[in-house]
């Protein structure tokens, strides 16, 4: 085998290992591209906390992708697309009271594929009057710009 | 190149356009792959709706892997395992009249990955009394016995 066909194979190996791994592994240990994967997921869930905690309702947005088949349920609802999303956002908080202050606790991550990660946890706003909570299951894609949500399930206690 | 190089070089190939394919495609066109899996993938969920309409919680149960991780999320709870999903429809369904008449629709489908698929849609509980609904996200696992659900989030109008 010539040079030109030895990069040839080595990266297609490379590619073949990716998608093996995936379907192998079930319960081996993570990679470690996983754990910068999900640092990565993790890191745009906290930046929606904060966002959120400064009453910037854009910047919580950041973690959505900006799409028209981004999906948000919750109830009996689908809502879609980033701007949908974000307009029923500033319509149910419409003051930094509603909004409260916001924590996103017990993060479980899954990772579905080198492109999709799955995250599942606890969300809870404290505020006057009362302190809605629930749990939350988010969909990341791997986008140019980084990790974005693409389908929000959201359910309240 | 000889004749094992190129069949080397075309397996790898095929498995490379596999990796590239989920990432590069976008809105692209599924693939005829994607339309089997997916077929199979609304099979399982109307075998579980029909399994529930004859009273039979174990065979609606066979839509959900049978592992200690999959998990039933729902309110602000979230459940563990296969048995203690089945116990939780055995407790909230405990009789044919409170099961009514369930029916699954606007099913929806998001191909994550040779290994994964996302489907979302509404569900809706016809009986005596009241007529409960709303909406679920499914993660579906390409196993050894087919696909089933490994992650499930259910909401309620």
């Amino acid at each position: 085998m010539n040079r030109k066909h030895f990069y040839t194979v080595a990266s297609l190996l490379a590619a073949a290992a990716v998608v093996f791994g995936y379907q192998a592994r079930g319960r081996a240990p993570k990679s470690q591209k996983d754990d910068k994967d999900l640092a990565a997921v993790r890191a745009v869930i906290e930046a929606q906390q904060d966002a959120w905690n400064r009453g910037d309702i854009e910047g919580f947005m950041r973690g959505y992708a900006d799409e028209e088949t981004t999906t948000f349920v919750s109830g009996d609802t689908v809502r879609r697309g980033w701007q949908t999303v974000l307009d029923r956002y500033k319509a149910a908080y419409d003051s930094r009271a509603k909004m409260g202050t916001l924590s996103f606790t017990e993060l479980e991550f899954r990772p579905l594929s080198p492109f999709y990660v799955m995250a599942v946890g606890r969300w809870q706003i404290t505020r006057e009057g009362d302190a809605p909570r629930g749990r939350f299951t988010l969909i990341f894609r791997r986008t140019q710009g980084g990790w974005r949500i693409v389908h929000d399930h959201t359910s309240s206690a």
